[in-house]
């Protein structure tokens, strides 16, 4: 009898369900009735609590169009999981605990970044583990794409087409904040494929006058509107150069929730034209997953099933050159995939005449 | 040799360039060769300082699918209309002379509450004027439906699709704010159409102890997550009660840019969960138009071309009872169609076990 | 204890599941614990074999974006029930007999117009019956609106859309059918909302020269491709003038399975451009319901509650002007709803220069 | 002054206006004012005949979102390209002569297969070409991914979605054709991101009695449903073994117009449940791209205008590994990426117990 226990953790996205389904069905068509799957709830959670229920194959039904989760998630953060809890234990303890409680044969856990560095961690404690590289910000280091970046690109992007045409008949400035707090592949992607004027990244600290001389270039052309797609984390070039700790205390004062309507207030004093900001928030990271995703997700999702039948476990699964291969987790645990300033993408949209600010 | 004025006015919506088509091709097809169409550059603005172009066939061509206006639109408030301007003229006796220099026989008007008292107070002043209601909000007083209506409503109710899975996978509070400062139809909708456990509207303030005991109620059943839908407007009981003076005295002494986040606060004392909002903003009333838009807006536009073709002028263009009729301008102008608090689809709402907060 | 079944028959559509928790929800809320509702599986076919199951809360989680039916559905002619089935009894007695058994108080049937006229038949034979309007074709006599009509409409208006591309890429002549045997609303308003330049509806018997002589006109003023959207029922006025026998016998020796086909190959001998056909079928009725559809679906379930709580029986819900009212089922039973070749929908589409091929 | 010649050959798909505008913009951005773009009618048979225009900067405005070609396309058999026209002259002496006469420095073609033999025969004649590989089959040699193929995957994913509600309430079987004639791509994508059960492929002859097995193998599991997804150029094992001319004659006999309506034949005789065939065609192609492919098309097309600043031609510009690379047109004329059958996407789909009918 094969026990495997399966969680998610961290934000959730699209595709989490279809990928859940991926493994679930491959491991059933390889496994049959040898089998018992184990849903872990809200996370690592649910496992340092031992919160966790039998699923059947009816439970797996279903899933490939469905959003969010069905074992539910949470954030559990890494830098807590040795720390004692009241009871003088450590979660990662618990963890092993309960682990070894429900007799399991392997853990899948589906997860971003901070979810693979507590995977490592217990692969590295001697449990059998296999990661799924979720997350829509595709900064998973040694993987070439991760599962929920192309659904939220369609609706970021959907939101940058509709602004276009009320920024147009309003010839206004708008300011679209897409999600990305460390990162900015899915600004960076949905500024292209939305026809954004001016993109501002974590990883290319802009310059205020900068943009607004591209905006005063624009109007002197008759373009008398302009789209800024800027990402959560984007930071100025005063803020690049400060200490973390000014950097924290700098934040603090300032008023404005989000990093959208600062950029505004920085445009307003100097830009003639009506500037409105929109900050779709969560709503980029729900609802079912585009095809592409689909996709992946079962490819992936077959493939622990693949690994699980092999016994070999500590591996991340990726997406290299169109091929499905297993990473060590010790390899990517802790590593973050950036937008560097001279890669394809960066250098396209600049050769589009598209704006970083820099 | 009959000269027709178009312009659009206040904010965009779905469906305007779909209206101006309409009213165009239904034109060219009653008038043929014998027709110009003028159309007007950013709504009364234009008209004040004479800024349109000669139209031709080819212009309206694509329109249907077409997001905001090609005719651009700005918000000019009513009660400036009779002011002077800096030479010593009002913006009504600038845009009749703009008109009679245009030698229009008709000047049609797209927009909402503001533009038909204006296009009122025109008409009154012996100007040949045709109103189309153009919303997303529903508002207008004399027609069962405003264009941009369901588009809209389609949009919001997506965000809510969207935001519903990730509010069931972290088990969180989601307030979602939908536009409509004055009137709650857009929201009422919206959150009957995505399933919203709470409803806050202009016409219904809201006790924030009423939607506290409603989340307690949800989570003592097991129901981990709650969706809130508030329209921009949304007021508690407490600011329902005071002066005017007094109201905005309190909104300005809040630190919160709009409802949602002051809801959100107004909660987070008193729940346990995690609670996120979510603030799509103008995304709501960009892009394509519905096909119910599509077709409310051909009928309008071509109910609008037939007026003219009869001489009949000084109405706006309606929906009752599913058909197209005229109603005196004079009758709508400055009037609001509200919710009710008995109407139909509140009463829906509560049998559904949704919560007002009153 | 209130015991109420419920079933869904005839052709899926987008709202059914909508509607069904709109009735068990609203019931809930109403009668609480002091109700039992049996979910009737695949329409009348349970009723007469007794197939059904008793259903809890939690099954109408999840069903307002869901599409189908959760009951299952299935067609069961009208004229074969009073039929004796191979046992001597018909399946009206059958009927009679399983809603007895299972004591209910109340039928609630989901369906278009033969299910009516079979509802209308059980309530004639002493059961209470509540009839629920669902039809993508809108054509139910005594409702402004059917649910499905307007997701339909989405589906194939998109579909227009779609096509609208690639036949001005190619300068193709596009032949779009539509669903709609018996009555045409739907390929109107999709051939209106997509734009369409010819629609051929059942209730306006076409002539192909006519259609002929519009493609040439067109072609002469330079556009070089053509929209025809076309019902699935619709005829040729040949055809119109043949006998019931004449006609079967006709369209029996056609080779093309189905009308656009036939209508391709009547231009085909006199148009120059390449003419395509598309047939989207099935998928017109399939997915989400659209919000339109969850608000009409939630009014109407919930106002079947509300009758089912006064005991009124005997009543198909119907929109009428915006509110929800019951209808007598007797009144509407056996009664279309067809396109007048006068109504404000045709004489729009005219209007704009569509032609209708008479 | 640079002039550069641009068109698009071949069936239209998703993302040619953006990567013509791609080209465009990225060649303005370069040469500023010293360039004329000239847009070629129609594909080949523009450069043939000589008829172009002078494009203009603002004609590539509003290119990103829109479907289909500006330019217009048509079909041109490679094999006629030598062949004499009535003039004695063949057509690739007139695109030499049209190609001079314009005075080009490079002629950009936007095209499949067919398209990149023609243009490779242009380059071997000694004129510059640039091929940019387009087609919703995705069998480009030479590129991991062509544009159309993800914005087609979406519309034949949303159809079989939306199938599988009405497929599951009616307990139906659905034959869904997805387009494909030579390579089954497409289908494969479709049929694992909509959950087909049944996958039938161009380079996989199936057995309709293996397929009728696992039609069964589902009932007997209770699933009353199924979904098969099609590719139109799938075969038998009978066919695949015939010679070309049997075959031929063989597909002469059939009556039913396409694949998917052979399929059902098969299977009518030996299959209890309903049968029905959705046969979406053209409308996979039409309409606006899908962000994959606008940012894809958005990356060649600066590529090519790259390429052109350095006087490389003799290209296509292909995505390989994440990069974007030119590869020489002799290398890939001619040549189909088919499916294989241990192609990580078939493996993954066999794991999850889809049936490939072999």
């Amino acid at each position: 009898m094969k026990r495997i226990g399966i969680l998610t953790s961290g934000g959730d996205c699209q595709g989490l369900n279809s990928a859940i389904r991926g493994v679930a069905k491959a491991l059933y068509e390889h496994f049959g009735a040898d089998l018992e799957i184990y849903g872990i709830k809200n996370g690592y959670h649910g496992l340092i609590n031992g919160v966790y229920r039998k699923m059947e194959p009816i439970d797996f039904s279903g899933l490939l169009i469905r959003g969010g989760t069905i074992l539910g998630t949470s954030r559990q953060p890494f830098k807590t999981m040795q720390d004692k809890d009241k009871d003088g234990v450590t979660k990662v303890e618990k963890m092993k605990k309960n682990y070894k409680k429900m007799k399991l044969d392997c853990l899948v856990v589906l997860g971003g970044n901070g979810t693979h560095k507590t995977a490592n961690l217990l692969s590295e404690e001697g449990l059998n583990v296999i990661g799924l590289p979720k997350t829509i910000d595709n900064d998973l280091w040694g993987t070439d794409m991760t599962f929920g970046f192309y659904s939220a690109l369609n609706v970021a992007t959907d939101v940058i087409d509709r602004i276009h045409t009320t920024a147009t008949s309003h010839s206004r400035v708008f300011i679209v904040e897409i999600m990305g707090h460390k990162v900015g592949w899915l600004t960076l992607y949905a500024g292209i494929a939305g026809g954004a004027d001016v993109i501002l990244l974590p990883e290319i600290p802009y310059d205020i006058d900068s943009v607004n001389r591209e905006l005063a270039k624009r109007a002197s052309i008759g373009k008398s509107f302009s789209i800024i797609a800027v990402a959560e984390g984007a930071i100025s070039k005063e803020e690049a150069a400060m200490s973390k700790k000014e950097f924290k205390k700098h934040r603090a004062k300032m008023k404005q929730p989000s990093i959208a309507y600062r950029v505004a207030d920085e445009l307003r004093d100097k830009h003639p034209n009506e500037i409105r900001v929109c900050v779709p928030g969560h709503f980029q990271r729900g609802g079912s997953p585009c095809p592409y995703d689909r996709v992946l997700t079962t490819r992936i999702g077959t493939s622990a099933a693949q690994l699980i039948a092999k016994k070999k476990y500590g591996y991340m699964i990726a997406l290299k050159d169109n091929e499905i291969v297993p990473v060590p987790l010790k390899d990517v645990a802790g590593k973050l995939k950036v937008v560097t300033p001279d890669c394809n993408e960066v250098v396209t949209a600049r050769q589009m005449g598209i704006c970083f600010g820099d």
